[in-house]
């Protein structure tokens, strides 16, 4: 059994309705069952928590310092700027997975790359919710 | 009647008192009297809201999503970076005016652009208080 | 009763006709009527005047330097490259406010700043006519 | 028959004498003359018109959009700032061949590209007068 | 039954003696057979092909472009610069995957992005051979 | 007796656990009351605040605007990016020292400068809790 | 009669299949067939060959070398990064006209101008099948 | 006897009126007097034109191209951008001295240097009228 | 007790002379008497140097380099430029402490960062002649 | 007695033909002589390797990875950008010597540095033939 | 009468054998005797002084710093890197004038822009001996 | 017999004692002795001078103008900026060649390309002594 804490960045809380044509149409809810239902398959216990507040991310990220195994992560719109999040990651010295539901690469307007990806171990964009539960077999992979 | 939410960003709490050279000495409050009024001119709703947390400027935005029509926004400092507050402007799909006290192109110290302005209809800037209420204007032309 | 110069840069002969989609399918012709319906309704007295020629935008700013009180201005293409109009806007001494139709931010192919920017009192832009009409507003006000 | 505006940008009135081992060393009257010639052979009613003004440039353009049906241009210096001119090409919505007498990208000193290429069908450079020649033919296959 | 045309780019025949400390010391054979091995759990009928050679990767993807209905490829040092590589991923028109062995972002001396990423549907780095096998994984998702 | 208000930004409260080769394993409150001895000696009222939240330390600066009469903060991460805490500590009009524990030109990774540098009366980095000592210290000196 | 060698670089074997409302529905048969009728009209020998490797494309110009007298090529994505291809254009000492079958500047993924180009005589771009025939026009006017 | 011909840019009509404390208070009349004055000292035939077009500068450079041995030209704006100007300039083959009243490079706003300077012979700033003056006395050396 | 090198880098000779509102009106020589009492206090032996050669800089790191335990250093303008100076800094292994009278980030000139800091244990700036006794109450601890 | 493994990447089949003036009117064939006699000299084995093709100096590479000691290689073009090449001279885990004839910082063309420099032991150019020589008694050295 | 400090750069010593196309074949030694005769007409007593040593200028300009009442200075190599030149030139309070005896926006390897210039009263380039000669006068026009 | 002139720029002086991991524990005598054995092999006279002045160096360069033939010179940190020291190296008129002992190229921290490297006949790096005893072969070639 494995401890993973998937974290959803900021505007997640609103999967679904914005630009489902980039980010599909199902909720963060779907998303969240889907995630309980491949941890379990995969012998994964988890927690999720989705937060607009940076410092909440990081704050979450130090109160399960010592239960995660490991980190699955959608930083949202933080990839491009949040060195804060990145130290916190980085600083509880756990595996990290950065995952995307869109590839990143082909949206002209975030030309910054992630400053989250260097202290990741890896990195998972572009199939949907798919990224996340390739993210957490990765990270099972791994521990 | 239209709906608007006005959002402050971070450090306009301290209006009047911060380079009054730059931002002249009218406080907050007295900004926000006068949007009240010249709200109730326009046959416009308002809601306003303040706060130096990023986090809980998107999540007001989230919250008023159904209730607001357009939003009209000072970001303060979170022009020049905060990609996350971008992402719940444009999400909620709503016209956002864009308004600064100041022209942001006279201090150097702000080379960056704004990073809001490519998802706004449109941006008003360096006319004091001013700026807000041809901001409400301009968003009462465009509902 | 305030006199203001209005100015339209180079291309705006052919609003209406150019790009539709972007600039609205008003003509000039229709834009000045409405400027002068305004200038009436808040107790200014106008003049306005087109040119494709950078030289004849500057001439006629130093001709008017002496009857304007302020100078409303869309310096088109101007904007991009045209630092010998802006030395002639800062030179005459009055308030500018400088004003676009759409909202240059949006606009990936001129991606550099406007050099006016920084001379300008204010800057108004993305409301289409109702940005000249706002601008009138501001300069009025700055008087 | 189909009309093409043939427009010569700055210093081409000079041609013949300015920099002859890179222009050569006919003169613009007889460039104008071949153009003639070979509009007569494929079929075209051409105007010239050379000119050291831009607005001159852009007020012909405008005057000719209805009777032309295609442009032919070789803006010289302006190549590599006028913003303006490249909207009065892209305003009236006719195709636009650019050419160049030389290589542009021979020459060190021009490293910025042409700003009137991105709103061109096509590009001809290097042929000397031949270049307008091909240009010709070019603009009347895309008729 | 879906039809996988796998691609290793460059250097990857060297898998396995190659900084083992970064890529690991399986080689290019065991992790050939691991692909077999999953692709036939997966329901997928794999194709696989390495060359130093950009024209011998190229004229591979155009000789299975009708046979392939995906394809998973790991461009090795091509990333940073084979537009020709792209354009023929591009061409075929096939959903494409792109992985890496390790996580490109940490290697400083990698500082250009991958130029294949914007025209791939997704991209997966940092898990080893795991790479490969979430990337299959992906692939019949998306088929 | 002079009042001072130390500010910890993100990440500090992992102190002594987060790369203890960079930052030495002394933890927070160890500092903190090293802070505390150091100000009685110098005879200084000292106020401490932690926080991940950019907000919240924010919003402690002008909570301290009165009491205050410099500042010593160690922004973190924030170092790099929050042009809205730099605008909270410029906004109260207070001297600023900003300590770092490690010397951040020697860490690759941020190599973007200081935005709080700018605003603050000096910078004191390098020495592990010694910089917070030595900035109290010339704090001291200013006042 | 003159000979020219005609090369046609990386994915145009796949020309008529891909991004056909960019490149056109004319597969490369097509083109080398009206290729080879034009140049029959114009008094010139040709020679054709396309491949997808670079390396293969600077053998053939080695070959022809003392047989060519002038090389029309369509360097494809090689354009942008092929300094080899390049070389060889130069150290064989024939004039090269380099075509391309759509206008590059309006591409924004081709940000790099083409490596090509300073060693060409002239270039040709945005004319479809015409280009290349307007190319085999421009080098027999310049043997 | 040498033939000089003097070129005033964009905005020195204004001289005199325009930033005083930078360009001093004397006017363009003034200047004019004085350069014939000098000229008359010196031995120099002087012709003196002013304009706020750059095609009339162009025009009049090419009109005085037989008569003239030599330019003095203060490009004012035109000197950050006006390619077509140094065409001009270098068209005719005359020795050309640039001259600025001020020395540019203390003025943070004009950061991109003179695309005149490259083709004069020589430049001269910051010694206000007497810029005129030296840069005369240097054509004269230069003839 | 601890031995201690202080060099004073270029126009240090000129302190109190040169833009006293900058660099205060203390002269050098009061300075190193302040230096050597602190020194004193601290129990430190102090041997101090100024110069504006930079040769000399480093001869003198040399001749002092096994005498010395530690490096105090304003290196003046060789903070931007003097990789030699650095490399001798670096050469003789000893902890350096990097000191400057005013804060360099809000000197607009001086926009490249230091050379020097990259070597040096840690940096003090903007406290006037306390930067340099805090500095030496910071090697003394590093010691 | 030591082997080592020359190779001469893109166009260098040209020697004596591109450009003489650069490079010499030696030929490929005298080179590679000249190299035998001098190997023979210094007790070395050699083996000799000319291609336009990337993939097979890569291929070329790995299948002499365990008879050759050291590689010796002018990469031509390749220089500027096949990180493909620069992998597999890494990959091997041999001392490599790069070696141009031309001193490649006078070439203004070549702006880009050598991508193989720095995983290369050592680099020698600007001396021709001697260039090579000079190369192999290195490598020799090295062994 | 006014005191003049001329101060010549590096390799200046050289003049005459340097370059003698750029530079002219004029000696050192002439140069002075021209200044001198030219000092002595303009009633400005003079002091030349020349080095190959940073340092040397530097301390020269503090030795006559009340004896001279202005600086003439050919920086040399000086212009690109010398910021401690420029603080000495700028910490001493004269009005400094900079000349050059070429034209150095031609020289294209000297692409940066002069260190010196934003300090100096005025800059004077392009007229060889000439050069100083007007920059003489210039100083003495200041004073 | 050839006169060969070699010059150790700053630092050499501490060869053995800096880094030797990376220049190795030899010292500058040691050097020295081994340069001046090799130049009596190879039939050379040999001058050697070390100088952590900038302006010794180049002294010493013209004060053996006449006398050298060559000039062999490792420029330790001047390599990165001083233009001073290339001038003199390029005024003189005399082949030079450049060395290195380390590999520049792997040493992230000096990420300039050499001045020298232009105006150099060659360049040598990476092979520790060896590199300046390789210096001295390449120059007597080529006298």
């Amino acid at each position: 059994m494995n401890n993973i804490l998937t974290l959803h960045g900021p505007n997640l809380n609103w999967l679904g309705k914005r630009e489902p044509e980039v980010y599909g149409s199902g909720t963060l809810e779907e998303l969240d069952r889907l995630l309980e239902v491949t941890a379990g398959e995969l012998g994964i216990e988890i927690k999720i928590f989705q937060s607009n507040h940076e410092g909440a991310l990081i704050d979450r990220i130090y109160q399960e310092a010592s239960w995660a195994e490991g980190i699955l992560i959608n930083p949202g719109a933080f990839t491009h700027y949040s060195y804060a999040l990145r130290d916190a990651l980085a600083g509880v010295g756990l595996p990290v997975v950065e995952v995307h539901l869109s590839n990143i690469h082909q949206r002209e307007e975030f030309r910054h790359q992630s400053v989250i990806a260097p202290i990741a171990a890896g990195q998972i964009m572009g199939f949907g919710f798919e990224s996340y539960l390739l993210g957490l077999r990765a990270l099972k992979k791994l521990l």
